[in-house]
């Protein structure tokens, strides 16, 4: 059997938009039968975190960091116009009226379209997220570092940093 | 006759400087050989928007995504120290002097060397934007979605997302 | 001897998560065998101006420019949660704790395993900056343009855009 081509996707942002343009090609990709692997590194954690519960994590400034930057694919704001919330609520409602999914829709649906999803261990640290399974979501596959990202790109027809 | 050599931009920011970028190599590209396409999606959308005229939308948080978010090429900022416009008038006075066009020439040069513009239809919906090629300028040459961009990465010798 | 696999990396952001992942990607590349070159553009030239010394521009704008516009390693700050200063402290802080080196390390260690450090020239112009090599480290090899960095991109396995 040929051996499917890549897709890689890094996504480094916590925005929304951005959170969605990577979850819309890493769907489409998976659609098209492309062999799909999204790596979550900084920011792009918080997408890939669970939505409830805290983080128990040692330290004031780990405590500190995990208070504001709480993560979770429900609290991912726009990068612009998010004045408050009310931008990302608007294009939250565009999104439901236009039957685009959500970033857990998303999530649920690329895993069970077989896209992998990997945590980024070499930036669990500096995030102050303690580097296990438990602090995401089911969905994660495995949690890995910049050489496997790499190792992945090298592979790829495609890889995309986002 | 051999086939070119692809290069193809996602340009997802709506950014003054990434706006720049994005037509500074796909410009260089086709002045390469190479065969270039661009892709605009969510805030990338404002660079392509006509700079007259207003959008004709439906529904009370279109009309106030497209108030808000009114976009065309003259109205692109810097993500950084844009301080209420000065930075921005200050860089385009840059520009001006050191002989860089400005993104709407850009956009022509673009054009006339034959780079494609394609405007993502996947996310006009969410950005209150119809997906309708009066929005855009004339040197738009399509809307496409997620999978035609994907297709045309695939294609491709560089793929860059900015 | 077979010729190395190339990665190629644009930084044109200057936040400091970007940065820091632009040379964990590099230095992981360096070891894994890979070529590497790393293209600094627009914000990304803060990366690798010198800490030191101010650069002597001509015009009230390039002064002004460079005067808020800094740059150098030690400056570079968090896209998000800065807060005046906290934040990228906070970072900092958690980057000392586990033992990752600082963006003024990554530098020093890139650049001993070979990766070469290229200042972007057409956009030198419009950040202010003078395109001479005394405006940057020592580490950095060349100021090159964007027809170089395509070039390089065309043979490379791998280009991120970051």
């Amino acid at each position: 059997m040929a051996e499917k081509e890549k897709l890689t996707i890094a996504v480094l942002s916590g925005d929304l938009e951005r959170a969605l343009a990577a979850f819309m090609l890493a769907v489409t990709g998976a659609s098209m039968g492309m062999e799909v692997s999204m790596f979550f590194t900084f920011w792009g954690l918080n997408v890939i975190k669970k939505n409830e519960g805290s983080i128990k994590s040692k330290g004031l400034m780990r405590k500190m960091l995990n208070f504001m930057n709480r993560g979770g694919s429900k609290r991912l704001k726009l990068s612009r116009f998010n004045m408050l919330g009310l931008g990302t609520w608007m294009m939250k409602g565009l999104m439901k009226d236009t039957n685009m999914p959500s970033v857990d829709e998303f999530i649920t649906m690329a895993h069970q379209m077989g896209v992998k999803l990997i945590a980024c261990t070499t930036t669990c640290g500096v995030m102050g997220i303690p580097p296990e399974k438990e602090t995401y979501r089911s969905e994660v596959e495995s949690l890995s570092g910049a050489a496997y990202f790499l190792g992945l790109a090298r592979q790829s027809k495609v890889t995309l940093f986002i």
